[in-house]
């Protein structure tokens, strides 16, 4: 077990503990090509540029060959080298800033070197993580989907507790935090019966989810078993799930939805790797039907304790600078785990890889106060929130801009965070003039 | 206009005439590296060792450093160059092969260069063409529709007519014809109202498609005009969207199709450019509701006059050898164009990139002879197709092979053709004892 305390300064909430050690892609203004990094405390460590100088020496096991996957602009070669390989190089990052590290000439006492990997996070532009192959969303948030039904006043479809209920969505509109979203434009009802208008969506929604990022592939026809799926996870996002409410209900029957999704998803930059997550295994809901057998995994504890908040800023006068918070909610609240989820993906014998993304749906709570979208939130427009300074939303207007937080752990000192993942709504783009 | 006679011997009735030039991904048994081909009468014409050797010396408008693009594993980076540049290519190609070439010294009189770059098809190994990026998938043949909601006893979901309805699909199981497709296992329920088994698929089925591939990217929230779109498009395959229809009718509800569809997806390997197919432009079908403007296509042929077929061959002793027709259909048979597609999949702001595979859906014709899947030909299990020699088929049975032909055009020495889109059903792998 490695030390908690590090030599670098790590301010107390600090998402970034040494416990953690999240993987992402940077680039700086004066090295402007993508890279692979760590993030620890305020900094990144560029792994690249730390390769390059001796900085994994002490990692004798780590093949030299290997270390030209930090030079890459996207994860997926290092994940491919499998789990025992981004463990290693976890741990070794540990013992580096471990107070006492086995290794103080790396980078401990070499203030050279610090001053070429570590760069403070405010000066980093974090890119999105993976080349994504395939994108696969679920549904698997059950008081999403109760919340959901209720609001349409609809029961629940009768696999839904039979198996992850899911969809293929669209990798190429997966963007990094920051990225700034425009309104989605297409066909809506406004009065049931009516003929359909072309217009910017009105009721644009965000959706609060965690998504696993994979490392491993199964081969075709070949599905992976549910207590092997551990295997294939990389590590965790949170994602937002962007959702245009009103081009959703007339364009969802019969084959699901397609551009009220497609326009824009928002992850997390820095992947939780799933050791770092370890700790925090939890039990799921409970499920009153047995799974069937493909379906049974032997861990209990099979989802994550992951405390899970979203806030909105509005960016009219009066509105601006104050945040609101929208909804708190966690983790666990997850019917099927992810596990259960690639088993159920692959099942028919589709193949998975390095880099393709898989997001659990809506992760919301019981009760309105964790809701993880403005549709559960009011009622599908029924309601409208308060956001304070006489300011109210039953939608996202233009400007508003939502920030996704969340963190294991109750030792201040060693948070395992996600960091955030933030989106500003940017009005329609009107190009079909 | 080049003549459609060349000096090579192009046999009556071949697909790939001179009036056609598809290009596609190849490799040999002595150089088993994958690269670009086009496809000629009875060969492959080699264009990485045909770019090599000088052969687009006549070619100056083609800048040198862009001939690598024939050397890449696939059709992506040439797709990229632009529509323009492809045009060059196979107008060049087309005089290289005219008996009245105004370049024999490169090829017609070069005995050594033809026995380097003109390879028997039989002795090519075909690969995926492209390396696909997004895969979406649409219900736009509107036979397909109406037969399949009757088969239901449903009717057509209100949207149906005024949008190209469409879902996401899988990307990782699309494979190139000739790829063997194990029979899909997953949750069926074989009488209504009770749980769910884990079986193999029984209701096994095909859809004959055409998707484009495409080779122009549109900015994230800047939709493709309709007018646009056939600048997006590099060609057409046939596609086999291979369906699990007892786990589809399981799944479907309430987001789409997943397992039913995702196991595997077989495209024909040679891709048709979009100039050989213009000739063959013709009407789609006839839509009662005007289309809204984004939709509103100026072009009246927006479709394409292509003569479908499918043919099955079972593996049983009685059964072997024999094929029997599947159905005769139409490319013709769509309510929306394929820019129709690209239009409404792209008018949320979603971006599209080179390489992204867009199927239409089931090109179904009116009546049972034309219907492109059994569920319609056989009313979703009610009736059974005699095949021959004492055998029938509901649905697919293990060892069954299923084989697309397309081609367009009436002269019999300048067809422009699909080639063959096959695949065989193996068992199930029981991958979970």
């Amino acid at each position: 077990m490695v030390s908690t305390k590090s030599w670098l300064t790590i301010p107390k909430g600090s998402s970034f503990s040494l416990a953690n050690l999240p993987f992402g892609v940077i680039s700086t203004e004066v090295a402007p090509s993508p890279r692979i990094a760590t993030a620890i405390g305020e900094f990144a460590l560029d792994l690249s540029v730390f390769a390059a100088n001796g900085g994994f020496a002490g990692l004798d096991t780590f093949g030299q060959q290997q270390l030209s996957v930090f030079s890459e602009p996207a994860l997926n070669a290092f994940a491919a080298l499998g789990k025992s390989e981004h463990y290693k190089v976890r741990i070794y990052l540990q013992s580096i800033f471990s107070e006492n590290t086995p290794h103080p000439q790396i980078l401990r006492n070499n203030k050279d070197l610090q001053s070429k990997v570590l760069i403070p996070l405010s000066a980093v532009c974090n890119h999105i993580p993976f080349l994504i192959g395939d994108y696969s969303d679920f549904f698997v948030g059950l008081h999403h989907a109760e919340k959901a039904a209720k609001v349409f006043n609809i029961t629940l479809a009768r696999n839904y507790k039979h198996l992850p209920v899911g969809y293929a969505g669209r990798a190429s509109s997966v963007v990094v935090s920051g990225t700034p979203i425009h309104r989605p434009q297409g066909q809506i009802v406004r009065q049931l019966g009516a003929p359909p208008v072309f217009a910017p969506c009105h009721d644009l929604d965000f959706e609060l989810e965690l998504a696993c990022f994979m490392c491993k592939s199964n081969p075709m026809g070949h599905p992976i078993p549910v207590d092997d799926a551990d295997d294939y996870i990389f590590g965790y996002v949170m994602m937002n799930d962007w959702s245009a409410r009103d081009m959703q209900a007339w364009e969802m029957g019969p084959l699901g939805p397609l551009n009220s999704k497609n326009f824009a998803t928002t992850i997390s930059p820095w992947v939780v790797t799933s050791a770092a997550l370890e700790p925090f295994r939890t039990g799921q809901l409970p499920n009153e039907h047995e799974a069937l057998p493909y379906l049974r995994e032997k861990r209990q504890a099979a989802v994550h304790d992951i405390r899970l908040w979203a806030e909105l800023k509005g960016s009219s006068p009066s509105a601006s600078g104050t945040s609101t918070t929208l909804c708190r909610t966690n983790g666990r609240y997850l019917l099927w785990s992810f596990s259960q989820i690639l088993a159920h993906l692959s099942i028919s014998g589709c193949p998975l890889n390095p880099g393709d993304l898989v997001a659990c749906g809506t992760v919301s709570g019981p009760d309105r106060a964790s809701h993880a979208s403005l549709l559960e939130i009011n009622d599908n427009g029924a309601l409208s929130l308060d956001i304070g300074n006489g300011e109210s939303r039953t939608f996202l207007q233009d400007g508003d801009t939502v920030t996704f937080h969340g963190v294991c752990g109750d030792d201040e000192y060693s948070l395992v965070g996600f960091g955030t993942c933030a989106g500003t709504i940017l009005p329609a783009i009107n190009a079909l003039k």
